[in-house]
């Protein structure tokens, strides 16, 4: 066996990771966390399985390149699932049309996507995250967003913002500026990568008189008081849309008192192709790359035969906890031990002892044989816990 | 679009499961007791790849054949993980072996076997586990088996047991017997199906006037007294070795008081292919099929360069829950709830209130719009919540 063989062997495939003592428990502290907020807020949790019907999952998600396909023994085309929002829609959509409207659901999973792991992206982490299915109403939108700060917040983050646009803003600004159906995608293509140059150079072949007014919109960040200036910049039924939309979210915004966490970003559009009205992410300055994001999506319970207006967010988990590292980098991740270690003829006793300890809830480790002190002393020591001997 | 392709849209695979919410809420309970009793014994969580490199999983599992595999676009041979034991393996091999000894790990973690579904199997199910990997000492094996026990009390469940075998006595067995290797084989695969009629018919062939006795000791069942007459029947280095260690086992089973809960099965064997020591399962009278397994594997961890003994288990989390539900089946899942209902211009006051009850750790449900009383009432009743109008 060659060197390289060897070492392939032992490795996991790239985009993997291996969560380590300490690590893992972080991310189930984290999850319980989450868990415990997205209740108290009513929503509950749901399970989906990772593999499902290639169709349902495309029925969603628009990049099928990504995803890991495979067939069943059977030869039916199978995927894993690359995001959780599809799947959701489907168990809403076959399962859960008789409860009371809205649905609020919650989740914690694990999603693949074979993205380029040289960027530092995972091919498999791990979300949690919220759907509320049924309405679309301002109220329900707004909720949904003040809870995504929430979960910041519970996360433990210090520092974090919320950028929210809406894609009613870019339809409008489209149809105001008249755009061909190609440039239209060639314009939506070049703002969702926030590239200005080439928005400029399309604007500049297709927009005319309006430009700079376009320009001006797709750079307009701040609070609710933007939302006139946008008014005037663009008129249009669907742009007055979208602004009292807004303006109507931003108003139960300040009702939960989060506003101060989000920032109107209106040249903000995601890519994931279900999202239809609000938009939205999460960053912490730590990092270079969003937490968190959501929206607001009309059509996907359509899909599966069901139209309902929902919107929902995800946080990925690996970058939070990338975030608190960086925030504060020296956190422990587990709690201290005892350990118990004993001499020859006080095994029984130190079985007791170790019992006792674990029902007082000290998280204590029994050593596996009779030992002399001072190897009880070094085995205690290297664990970082605190010794008991039975001599 | 036919009706049978539009079923199928909508469905999923054959032997994957939508938990809903109720259900999903007690299999996080479920594994939140788990984690905290492995914790407090001193084991620590990992969590592996759900996508390994195929021979890695190969090099611990013996039944490719089950496994959903696939290629990435690199064109590398990936599969899913049939059982955590051979990831735990790999990962305490290539990450951990600067530890103190012996590592205990813990995990909770899906995976996935393309069984038939049509036997009741899942072919994705979730498994909570520990590993201790550095020991193979009678207190060692002791002290899993006593976990085993403790995990099954602290899911609830009032009635169980386990079986505990040794791969020790079924080779002593042979050996004694002097079988040739393909019967040995066949020998193997009866016992382990528990086919009597078949495992006479090889006894018939090949064990001569031993015959009776072995028949005897493969059905030999009972507490630690049973061990001195597995002496008798058998003698032999190999079984001497064997009686010898699990005479140990069972001295350190009586110091966790939990004798009570094990039978010896001298004829119990398990599938994996890595178990070189003694093997256990639980069962719940519930149910037909193990609720647990586990034992001590002496080789898995050399496959990946780190000679070094090991045991552990693995409880399946469906199986469990559904013993639970026969057990006590109108357990509810799921907390109560407030519902939070408004007239037309009490948005805020509502938020806030919401607010208040949910820093009090009340499940809140926030409507969505005003609505008048009726509605609210039939809201919270549909949700059997209890309700808060403001009106």
């Amino acid at each position: 066996m060659s060197n390289g063989k060897e070492r392939a062997y032992f490795q996991i495939p790239p985009g993997m990771k291996d969560w380590l003592p300490g690590e893992a428990e972080k991310k189930r502290r984290l999850e319980n966390v989450l868990a415990d907020l997205f209740s108290v807020w009513g929503y509950r949790e749901v399970i989906t399985p990772a593999i499902e019907y290639l169709e349902v999952l495309t029925a969603g998600h628009n990049q099928e390149e990504m995803m890991y396909k495979f067939f069943d023994h059977q030869g039916r085309a199978l995927a894993l699932r690359p995001d959780m929002t599809t799947p959701i829609a489907r168990l809403a959509a076959t399962r859960l049309k008789q409860e009371p409207l809205p649905l609020r659901l919650f989740y914690l999973a694990g999603v693949f996507g074979q993205e380029d792991p040289q960027k530092g992206r995972q091919r498999e982490y791990h979300q949690a995250g919220v759907e509320l299915i049924g309405s679309g109403s301002g109220a329900a939108v707004a909720e949904v967003l003040a809870l995504a700060v929430e979960a910041l917040r519970a996360c433990g983050l210090k520092e974090f913002t919320l950028s929210a646009g809406h894609v009613g803003v870019f339809n409008g600004l489209v149809d105001w500026l008249g755009l061909p159906p190609e440039a239209r995608q060639e314009l939506r293509e070049a703002v969702q990568a926030r590239n200005f140059v080439a928005v400029e150079l399309i604007l500049n072949r297709y927009a005319g008189s309006q430009k700079e007014a376009a320009l001006t919109i797709l750079r307009l960040r701040g609070g609710r008081e933007i939302l006139p200036r946008l008014k005037e910049l663009a008129a249009g039924e669907a742009m007055e849309a979208t602004v009292a939309e807004l303006e109507e979210i931003f108003s139960f915004l300040a009702g939960y008192g989060v506003e101060d966490y989000i920032t109107l970003d209106l040249g903000l559009l995601r890519g994931l192709g279900y999202y239809t009205g609000l938009v939205f992410e999460g960053f912490s300055p730590a990092l270079g790359y969003p937490i968190l994001g959501g929206g607001s999506y009309g059509h996907l319970l359509g899909r599966f035969g069901w139209p309902q207006p929902a919107v929902g967010f995800a946080l990925g988990l690996e970058r939070v906890l990338l975030a608190l590292e960086r925030e504060q980098p020296r956190r422990s991740g587990e709690g201290k031990i005892v350990y118990v270690g004993y001499a020859p003829g006080r095994e029984k006793e130190a079985i007791a002892l170790a019992l006792r300890l674990r029902e007082e809830g000290k998280r204590t480790v029994l050593a596996v044989a009779a030992e002399e002190k001072a190897v009880a002393e070094e085995q205690a020591r290297r664990r970082r816990g605190e010794l008991v001997y039975l001599g």
